[in-house]
């Protein structure tokens, strides 16, 4: 596995409040998603195999692929955002490069260009096996949108 | 709710095997996704809203949103291809257009193109409400590819 | 060919103001590409056939059919924003379905969703042949962003 | 400007196929773009600014920026493609990230994945101004097909 020790973590209350964010998705505890690594501009999330997240050749399926990318991109801007607001996915493209197998997949969300509305984040995903090998299962390019949080 | 009566259905064969691959697929059953519609091109299927399937904000993730379209555009391709074949996602790209609320979505896959290797495909989904109100919530455009069946 | 007439014309300072800024294109002129349809959210675009927007086989140029396409959309977004904006491509995905070739290509640029800040097109290509056979030979999707002009 | 001699050429066969290739896109001439950099998995295409190649407010339009990254991706999978096949383009999305300015742009083809159908290509465009500084512009993922030459 990727060595994580060498990644700048971000700021607790940053950490804090993704964190709080992530779980409140009902989908990722569904999936059985976990946030692994919170840096400035870069978010990990790790999705272990089993059958509830597989397609039917026993893959994990695209659409799983595609939403740990796609929450690792928004968290991985988000982190950059300032308190008062929220990020939504406006778009993203991904291509599925390999068939996604291994022990676990990890989506790996970073910011390429933040912007003071618009921002775009690189997904990366990776297969990885028991023997710790990494292999690239799909990547993909998204751009997100930063709102204000509505008053409670 | 859009009428499908309206909406030519694929042959008896065709409809099974489509079916047998949908129910392989852990994901979908694990959402609780079904397929509504299975026609020459164009297959629709439907997810209901339950917290499981949320984002941090109580909409429907984009993630299950892609999950389901994605699925829909794959069988709609698969639908048009030879018996001893297989269908890949080469790559997909989808555009949030409106939060996903609703009692359900429903993402509808459309062969734009059939290819010999590799085909296109619309994608929508619309939130539908309980009074049957539906709006389009996700627009994207796919590309798959017909693979060989490998041997048993 | 298409019969234009039962597409809707903008109104006449619309079109004016997109016609004026469809002048100031460089690129267009350059490439000999004209506008052939201005309605509100729809706009035609229509680039004649000649060696110097060709690729390496003599079919049109993957980067002239999509210069025209990503062209179509923007301005097609551009009918629908008030007067004192800009429009700006944020990104956009085509697909190319079949070699473009014909006398000309014509890109329809159509408005799926207007937002205040956010608006999100279609983009379709078509060949059409001397005889007015159309075929599709490009499609894609397009995000845009109005941003307010800049005083003068 | 980025010092090239550290990137590997392409040997001199695969150098004059891809070079021949470019001088046949009528495009890319009429542009005045030039492939600066051959190497295996990976091309260069330099895009001087002119009038000829400008949206409605002078900067490069997406258009022109698009084309130089499509045939930059699709070069950079041909040096790895065996000598009787050709290259298309399937697909590709990009993200302009900022207006693109300066005395040239200069867009930069990068194999991701190099498959014996499809080939995955990343797609950078830079500006750059005359006194070389260089600043992303725009990002973008490209899908390719290896197809058989036809014969003569």
């Amino acid at each position: 596995m990727e060595d994580q020790t060498q990644h700048e973590q971000a700021g607790p209350e940053v950490q804090k409040r993704i964190q709080d964010s992530f779980d409140r998705q009902g989908l990722m505890a569904h999936l059985g998603a976990r946030m692994t690594h919170i840096g400035p501009g870069r978010v990990h999330i790790v999705l272990p195999s089993r059958p509830e997240v597989t397609q039917q050749h026993g893959y994990f399926h695209a659409g799983a692929t595609s939403a740990i990318a796609d929450t690792a991109g928004g968290y991985a801007a988000y982190t950059l955002f300032p308190e008062d607001t929220e990020v939504l996915t406006v778009e993203y493209k991904i291509n599925l490069l390999a068939p996604a197998v291994g022990e676990y997949i990890e989506a790996v969300g970073t910011v390429l260009k933040a912007g003071r509305t618009l921002t775009v984040c690189q997904l990366e995903v990776f297969g990885v096996t028991a023997a710790g090998e990494r292999k690239l299962v799909a990547n993909g390019q998204q751009t997100l949108i930063r709102v204000k949080r509505p008053e409670q």
